[in-house]
């Protein structure tokens, strides 16, 4: 059943999770102030699934598609417009990241053997049905890194199983960065990498209340709350937190895996990709914010576009950068392919590609904001001014840029750039895109370890073979993958791809 | 009735036109060695066709996909794939383009007064019927750029109806860069810019036979036949030609447009559409054909690319820049819709951006596969020294990488990746990327003429109102254009989003 | 006499502005919190040219290089190494604007009929005899940007001479965006822009001390002071303000320019290309800060640079940047010419293309900044659970990254790249660093200004004409600037080439 | 004593050097028409050499400025200067590789026991006092990579002293990438790489006359030699060669290495150094070049470059990245240091960065030459219609651009942006350009190896230490490099800084 953001927020005073934030307590995470933006981000995508006019986007079937597995292409197509739809709204709406890690879960379990998946899927159904909202931690302390799990010296710098008891498992370690963390039902523990058998006790993965005993949260204030320059941020924000847990009891029917270390590396890389996919839509959605903020800022300057062909180039290389990663969000969705759990999974080059597209040029769209709307934006009176009679009137009379825009009006629009750049919102952004979901080198290695570039040698040595060479060049690569079936890879309805038609050929 | 490559070849024979190359006449087509990698390129677009295997891709019922017109987001998709894949083969298919003219036109026709449209159809018959070859003449020799058609001081400077007579048109002037011109069966003449009323003679859209009286064309071989170095372009390559159109006859069935002025700019810019998406899967066949020979030459240099990470990230660079270009034909095709004409036309957004992103990476991709294959590219021994006999037993000794790479596989992909990046062949290949279908100059303009500001500034605009500012903000922004309903940033209310239509039309 | 930093504090209070911050009037500005990192960073250059190992930096004879008119190459070379040495430590120095503006204002007064240039000396005596901090107020309200000054709706858009008296002049109007107003002694008038004859009330430049009767300040907190998480910016940082002069009254001796329009491009112009070489080194000081920092950050995470080539590639990237944008102030320093009045002016184009540079790859260093730092940066706990006992002991033990290396130093490490890069200051400095000084594209036409196109285009056509072509290509451009005596491409007859001056002038 | 270019080319008469070209032995080099480009761009630096006008850039008292090693700041940036200048006439004189070596080798000679310093002054006496043109045989065959030069199983994929004689020693192996080397009077034998002691016999340095007993070059051709389309490198070109070396005999007067493998470093890195300096020049000047042809180009097609704000944007990116580099060359050149032999060595980051930058951007200088020339510079008719009656009178007519510029000009200028950027020519620059002087990723290492990290990290730390963290953050990092005293972050105690230094020797 659909909560509405208003049932949402009610639903959280029913969980009393142990939360600190700026070093104190949290009394009730639904009313505190330091927190409000990031309610209001995640209260917004309750809101948004029970309008009917966004129902396609926002919803498959009965249940809201920040929660959904994507079962079809055209799944993949619509969150990554639902995600945009909401982010556009808030920034970042926070709860999709649990949908991207359901679909982990749900194909690694289909391959691991016990009943793992008869557990997930009942509590897949109970998350649906109630509408909850699930934090995603995964980011272990880690420790010395260069050492395994198994090898560290402090035994908690990674979430561990300390414990197994006939009636579940108990837990002890932290996990960092955890977005939305104090405003959420749940959260579900994940592993953040690969592992070997020595590591079996770190291979966990399992579902608990956000205030579960022995959970602890310390967390920093979402977006900027209370500061009157904080035009968006004041509104809509994020809170990340860490999770110290001691001694969390976990009972059976919400653990998903336990010692099954083989199943990691899949967990953790089917996860990197389904939410880089979304990350994309994620931070379009954020430049979407960008363009218009942009655009609004040169009018308020009194400046026609069209008649500053360096400022319109600006403009123009902001919607280059996010339309540009977009697409390939567009592409790994187009290109998803159905596994054997029948979740349809993002094409991972593509997805990856537009993920590390984001994460490095997330500078340029500041850059680009910046350059469009001028240096005033750092350099204006502050709000404290606002109302300051000895000074407001004459500020406003000197500063207003065209007499058909009121000074308030650019400087509202100024703070707003301001805040969605230059500010500790605006530096969040940036760090987030560039590491959130991966830092760009890993998404290098997926991109370089899935792409078919042995298939691109064949290509090449097939027409030097055919060509001029003769039998000069024959087959001297080795370790070469097989062609996927993907990338440059035929749409509906080729029912024998291409590339792999092509590669039966010639066995 | 589809043909095969060598009936493809034999009909050439049928037409006698006036061709000269580097000075000297040409006497048939099919046999001018300096022609041949361009009818090699062509020929391999018939033959691909009656494959089966590549049906999906290479046939639209009974006509060749290069010649046809999208009826659908899938027919977009396909096309894509099936010029990828010929332009792997080949570095440029050059077939392709009558496609995109043909889209345009028959869009055009469609809101023209008058049996234009019937006319047309009737042409586009024809060519399927007979699965001609059709070259584009557009790009008029433009003579003063300050100034319109009309009004230059030299009458031919752009393509002129010299005379209008009962039976046809009289025409006069010359076109120039047209791809695969001499071993064409037709050329379709077409506006290259948008026209005023006083241009109205210089509006005009038609086809003539490559061998109609009074056309001459002035060409340059196609790739490098006949060099021994040429591992690639020895083989497939492409010849332009300038047209000279001295009183050529063309009659009323062939004629598209005669002097209907407003017509110029529509089929301009949809045929720059439909082309620009097209390009983007013509360059990304060139790309994959980088990334195989960057693969192998490393390998044939004697390194593992996973031990030197500068060469892997460039290698990761190469693979990022060819699909992130790619995945924009992807989204363009995905986010087309369909015209009055029952055209599907690419987004426009995502296939300038798609265009603009390789128009100018183009070079990057030579950068990358020279940072890969190393300085020796252009240094070793060329040809002439291969079967020396005072040097190549010793060259072939001391020059080998690795003991199980012969020295003449090293040096025969060196050759490759000279061939195509580091030759006259590569010089064209950057220039024409850069400039074909139009200049980068010209694609920003396109993207900014069709993306939607103003449903950004409304966005922004919303924002500030609903939060802090009230009524400090309100509708500042002018001339903003309607949101589209699709992709970026639909807002509510949406009223028959694209996506959504795609899925109920599958379900 | 050289004051100390001590000094400089209590000068200050020989000072009463009418100063506002945050809505409220400033009562001493040495003893305000929100403004004391700006008094601190001012306070250094005090303190650093009294050290006898800086003389040779920090001094010019008696005078403090921040002051100094550069009467050589060598000067200019000592200014860059003295301003990159004060911002390493202070992020920004603020106090050598007003040698820049100096250097400008000696030049174009030296030009001037009447008694300027004399007046000029005498002020710049007094300023070094009493060793004051002087703030550069430029940039004006500007009110509808494509009016000029004289035609704007609202007289006071620009500051103007609103009454020309027997013993001066009285000035009306704001200038906005000054760099540390509040605890400077006097503020420097200048023009900011190109006039013509209808603009010359507005062709003012003039010095006024900061408790000028009828001047208001309207400022914002320098730096961060006071937040705990503020490692640099707690410390130092910069103030900026709106200066609003309501008949301020100038007694001529310190009036340099007033009603002189043909002069104001001069000075503007001049000022620009002295300030934008100074803001080269500033920003590298800045940039070795972000060095130091990143570098220290890979260390506090356990990481070795030298085993993970990302982070080394990145590393160098870095220092790739800072050190390629200093080198044009170097290379600007070395070609800088001597003027009428005995000013060394550095090189235009060599200090546009540094400025340029940096201005646009700011974001980039934050960029690298993150890369090497882990997303991490902007996701610990904050100071404020430093100390909280229910937390601080278990967070210091899980998110230890190696056992030599405490959390709290890791955790301070990471403060202070957020506190560069990612906070309020962080976006300060990027948006300051973009359009500071001009914005790019006042860069780029400077560039294109003085760049010497014509002589390159001699060389090209010389080549042509000696060459193949003989008399085909021959004196074919127009409106060609002379060449350049310098660098770029000086073609025979050298009349005085300056490299070979320099060589001279040693010998 | 100087030659002049004329008694150059006769001085290669006197020389039988045995070389290959296209698989056949050339007779006489000095009238070999394939070579011919390649003279002609060395008797260029004889001429110039010659001309009062230029002494002062092209001699160092009786010495070609090609041939001396730096003895002062002055020296470098006047050699900077004139490498600059030679290469803007020739795009690559090839004469000045040799005093880069004489460099490096009169400082590792200086430093080594025996008498190869003195054997060394009398050989530079001797090529000083015949006024020698040079080559440099570096590059070994190499074999497996992954192998040092002892291990390879083919002993002569290093160039080894295969016997030492009473008299001298003898050589076997080859070299590759010999700049000029067919039209040279000597060869200098260098290693390319440190070594250990196993490879003693690999490590030799010393000078060989071109036409020694059992040398062989194989050779290409020197540009587009007898190319009617190629305006510039028909006549100035490069040729590289291969040398294979069997059973040469060298006396010892003229070895300055034979064993002393631990120098080999020095020389190698030194070199490198020394070259990658002189390397910006050379690529400066071709940038010259490309400035030049770029604007001729864009008036030839009519276009106001000011009213197209997109080709003025071109234009100063053209120049904003010759400029960037060649400063760093600048800057190298002012913070060079004397060694213990009295030569003045380029600072070695600055160095490498100007390499690093020209070796990455020479692809967007092709770029923006492409972009400012249009699409036409590879579309135009070749020269073989330039003179066919049939087509000329009409194409000269129809392609003009504007009356007053005749087809002719036009189809020349584009012709020399082909032949530059867009032909074999233009990809060898390319590459050359990139791996020419070590690869990137060997200028990066050079960077991070010379960089004073530590002394930034110093900074920073003290930074912590003096503001809020007291005793948190205390040296932390571990193998730093001491502070270099210049320019990056010469922090106190400043021993002896070099810039102070400059500023004393002068006073």
């Amino acid at each position: 059943m659909l909560m509405s953001g208003a049932d949402y927020r009610e639903s959280l005073r029913r969980f009393a999770p142990r939360v600190y934030l700026n070093g104190a307590a949290v009394d009730a995470v639904a009313d505190e102030p330091l927190l409000a933006p990031g309610v209001n981000a995640v209260a917004l995508t309750y809101d948004y699934a029970l309008r009917e006019d966004l129902a396609p986007l926002m919803r498959v079937g009965d249940v809201n598609r920040m929660l959904a597995v994507p079962r079809s292409n055209d799944d993949l197509l619509n969150k990554l417009e639902a995600v945009r739809l909401v982010c556009q709204q808030t920034g970042c709406a926070q709860r999709y990241l649990v949908g991207d890690a359901f679909s982990a879960i749900a194909s690694a379990t289909h391959d691991m053997e016990g009943d793992y998946h008869e557990r997930f899927k009942n509590y897949l159904k109970q998350v649906h049905d109630e509408d909850l909202a699930v934090g995603i931690a995964m980011t272990d302390g880690k420790g010395d890194r260069s050492l395994r799990p198994h090898a560290q010296a402090n035994r908690d710098a990674y979430v561990r199983i300390a414990e197994r008891r006939k009636d579940g498992i108990v837990l002890r370690g932290a996990k960092a960065i955890i977005t939305g963390a104090p405003y959420m039902h749940h959260l579900l523990i994940m592993p953040c990498r690969n592992m070997i058998e020595a590591d079996r006790d770190y291979a966990v993965c399992c579902a608990v209340p956000i205030d579960a005993q022995g959970l602890t949260l310390v967390t920093r204030p979402a977006g900027r709350p209370g500061e009157a320059a904080a035009k968006f941020s004041g509104r809509y924000g994020q809170s990340t937190a860490v999770a110290i847990l001691e001694d969390v009891f976990v009972p059976w029917e919400r653990v998903f895996l336990a010692g099954e270390w083989q199943h990691c590396a899949a967990i953790t890389y089917t996860y990197a990709t389904h939410h880089r996919h979304t990350c994309i839509a994620a931070r379009a959605g954020f430049g979407d914010l960008l363009i218009g903020a942009g655009a609004l800022m040169t009018e308020a300057n009194g400046i026609e576009v069209d008649e500053a062909p360096n400022l319109r180039e600006a403009m123009i290389d902001l919607i280059k950068i996010v339309e540009g990663f977009y697409a390939c969000g567009v592409a790994a969705s187009v290109y998803g392919s159905r596994d054997a759990a029948g979740v349809v999974v993002p094409d991972t080059v593509f997805a990856n590609i537009g993920k590390l597209l984001l994460a490095t040029q997330i500078y340029d769209l500041h850059r680009l904001a910046h350059h469009v709307s001028g240096g005033l934006v750092v350099a204006l009176p502050g709000p404290g001014e606002d109302h300051n009679p000895a000074t407001a009137g004459r500020l406003s009379d000197l500063l207003a840029a065209r007499s058909d825009i009121p000074y308030e009006k650019r400087i509202a629009v100024a703070r707003l750039v301001e805040d969605l750049t230059a500010s500790s919102q605006g530096g969040w952004y940036s760090v987030i895109s560039l590491h959130g979901g991966g830092s760009p080198e890993a998404m290098k290695m997926e991109i370089w370890r899935n792409y078919p570039v042995g298939s691109k040698v064949d290509l090449v040595e097939r027409l030097l073979e055919r060509g001029v060479l003769a039998d000069e060049v024959r087959k001297i690569t080795k370790n070469r993958q097989p062609g996927r079936c993907c990338v440059q890879g035929c749409m509906v309805p080729l029912p024998d791809p291409k590339v792999i038609a092509l590669q039966k050929k010639k066995a």
